[in-house]
């Protein structure tokens, strides 16, 4: 039992050391260049070379996958995190014998995704697309208004074009990326005049397609700034503004009750003084 | 009557109801997905189920309307609303019979608009809508200017090269088309190095033409930015900051007061010590 | 004398007259419409209308111009307005005596810029234009440290790829407008693949460009957008903080003054009932 | 020893004119203007007599250094600077006398980027340009996702695609650049229907790869400028706001110590009329 606790203590000592940290990225780097030469036409031996080291790659990967399974305390919170199980599937996925045509291709993206690993080791690189993935919601009514304008474009354009030009207006799959394409502003005018031959007005459909989804879409890039910043306003206020005000308020509670205490502390000097020379000393009450 | 108010409470508690709601948007979903469906070329047989499909949805539509109609007190408040109205229209036009083949069509594009009915269901895309198109005024002005530059343009354009391109440069609706085209940079090149062979000089035209466009669509945006972003800030102002300003106003007068009052207490006291011991405890006034 | 002040306040009365304006505008607008009518192949007789309506329209600038010196005191305070000077010189151009067909083209370019006297017209387009014009030196040296990337981009690619393509890189003028046609992603994979075949590496000259012209370029936008928002922020700062901050330095100088007063007040306070009872009352004073 | 020190005084004094700083720059123009006209086909008379001018400059420039050299206390202080090193690389570099054609190039190459100089003797430039630069680290993590993301897609394009258009996915280097033409939208449906018509599904290859690169570059932007907004946020802050919060602190803690004297002074207070006229005078305290 206490050469298992030591054995994961070593284990762990293993996964936070700098050096074994580095080492992992460079092997990661390694392997990204590694699937990168491959695609070049190189000699058959020097590909050999590079076969061995894409071997010896996955079998280092193996290993640092069950030090740091070891290094945690059970399998379920190694699980847990998602960065892990995301290591586990790629490294595992590219241990399965590759015989057949069909799951070499499938291996050979399984190693390529293998790079992603250094989105999960670099922890700027981490926190960046943790980032990105939250910042996905916000966009989806907007993405979706988006898809009901393209839909009702793409429905519209394969009614009218379809007998024109099949290639681009077939169905309604190949009119939305037809409309892609116009938004995209990629050779638009030629799909523009080949429709404005039959239907001379259609320049309409395309500019108010055109104008449409690039003002969805210019509101959209505002809207997510405004929120954006809207939030670290809010953030900023909570933290230094609030306090600002909370003092401020206090001060004009506290001197309230002062200025009553006041108020009577003249009156009874006032009795006082009355009392010593009889001259009535009030002057104007506070406005 | 009150079997009238009786239904008519029905009714609202069926509009009301969540599962309708669901259930409504569920069937402008499917309606979206016969309109894409229909534009593939499918079996004859599978065409009709679609038609069918197509009559059914038509009619839950109708039946859907007349119960937000009966659920309303009256059908001027049914009416009063924009969205009403257009749900309206669009269900009245598709029951419209469609035998002629220019009708046929019409029926068709406005199937395709009872897509748009999501948006009138989902109050998310109501919202984002709506601020859509209230910042559609905001853009007046400029907007007009742009279409100023892009119609003088257009002008020297069809005056100079007329002759060049008639495909291009015909009369004043092609050559604006055309400049748009040159706006959104898709082979302008093509257009350019065309008359340059004749007025070598014309890339003068383009350029500056370009630029300005794109400097007016730059100071557009970020005019709008800075707009949205004024008023939020205003607004946050208005909330907050006035307050905090008040109350630091409040302050400042209740503050004056207080050292008033405090200076003729204080007179006051020196006159009791007086008496007491003769020795004057005047010290300096304030600043 | 006073028939000619009375003449003055006369046209100054249409001039100010809001009919007048709208009248005046629409004009303009007609005079616009005219021009784009003119592009058309249209019967020669409709022509013949439009040319007589043409020399309405500029008989009626001239009227309108003539009002406006007659209005104004003399004809310095006229001509010191900028789009006064713009507008007369647009009306008399366009009185010139066009015979010729070199002339009778500047004689229709003058017209079209006739269009931009709806900018002078209308105020808010006014404001506009000057908003526009006045963020022109904003953009100064970063289009001097743009123009001096093109140019030496120009300049090293013209040595280079001078005997490949004669068209595209014959010299600086023609490399500065072909790297312009890069810049704006227009076929320049074509302008790219053409010199790679030559020299390999050349996708090395044209990434960096394309990264450096986009780089300075966003970090351009970004600057205008950051500088524009601090000067909204000073403003208000100016108007609102200020007045703020100001009040709250007057509360500390004061509360000083009133702490040294409160300070004094309690030890003859003291005295006062030390002398009736012998107590010592004091505490410890403020931090 | 004085005649030394005189002579350096001398220099500093030209260094610093004005005038000279202006003519330095007029040179460095002329400069630019001799590269661009010699790479036009000129006279071959006029081409010597350039020939003679860039001589002319180089000698001017070297005159110039070795009085900004002499103007220095000593070379390693003058070195320091970048910008002064940077130029004298330029300078020393087109003095090598340059007969072979390959040196030849490398000459031209050199005088070409004397136009940098420019912005070493503009102050604003210089400041841009220094701007520019300290931006370029903000960029690091997010340019080497954007990096990864370029890497594995062109890995998954040229394994699939190798076999379809060897000329646009080769290898890695090349997948990378057709990658980099589809991210500018330069005939990018070109490339797709080209794979489309082997791998019906490939759109969602380029629609993916397409918005993930969009959304990256997006957030990427808009993290720029938020980040800037920020900084300067804080900057503006730690000036003015820490000064109005310091203050209305220091007023809050002295209120504090104020009120409690308050509550003293009017116990004695009490006291004091107390035994005057036994009626307690007491109220509530404060809340």
């Amino acid at each position: 039992m206490i050469s298992a606790t030591k054995l994961q203590d070593h284990f762990q000592r293993i996964r936070e050391n700098k050096l074994f940290e580095t080492f992992v990225i460079l092997v990661i780097i390694l392997s990204a260049l590694v699937i990168g030469v491959k695609t070049y036409d190189i000699d058959p031996f020097l590909m050999q070379v590079f076969e061995g080291l894409d071997y010896a790659i996955t079998l280092f990967f193996l290993a640092e996958i069950i030090i740091r399974m070891l290094a945690e305390k059970d399998l379920r919170s190694f699980f847990r995190k998602g960065w892990n199980l995301f290591d586990f599937i790629i490294v595992v996925a590219s241990l399965v014998p590759v015989e057949e045509s069909e799951m070499a291709l499938l291996g050979r993206l399984l190693r390529i995704f293998r790079v992603l690993r250094l989105v999960s080791m670099v922890p700027e690189l981490r926190i960046l697309l943790n980032a990105l993935v939250s910042s996905i919601p916000r966009m989806g009514y907007v993405s979706l208004l988006m898809f009901i304008i393209f839909y009702i474009y793409a429905a519209v354009g394969t009614i009218f074009f379809h007998g024109i030009n099949d290639y681009l207006w077939g169905n309604i799959s190949i009119s939305l990326l037809t409309l892609f394409r116009v938004a995209t502003f990629e050779d638009w005018t030629d799909v523009m005049y080949e429709t404005m031959e039959v239907y001379p007005l259609s320049w309409i459909y395309y500019l108010s397609f055109i104008f449409i989804a690039a003002f969805v879409f210019l509101n959209m890039m505002i809207g997510i700034v405004l929120e954006t910043l809207q939030k670290e306003h809010e953030k900023f206020d909570r933290e230094n503004d609030q306090g600002e005000a909370g003092e401020i308020h206090w001060l004009r509670l506290h001197a309230e009750v002062m200025e009553q205490r006041l108020e009577r502390m003249e009156q009874m000097l006032e009795q006082l003084t009355d009392a010593k020379d009889g001259t009535p000393a009030r002057r104007d009450p506070p406005p």
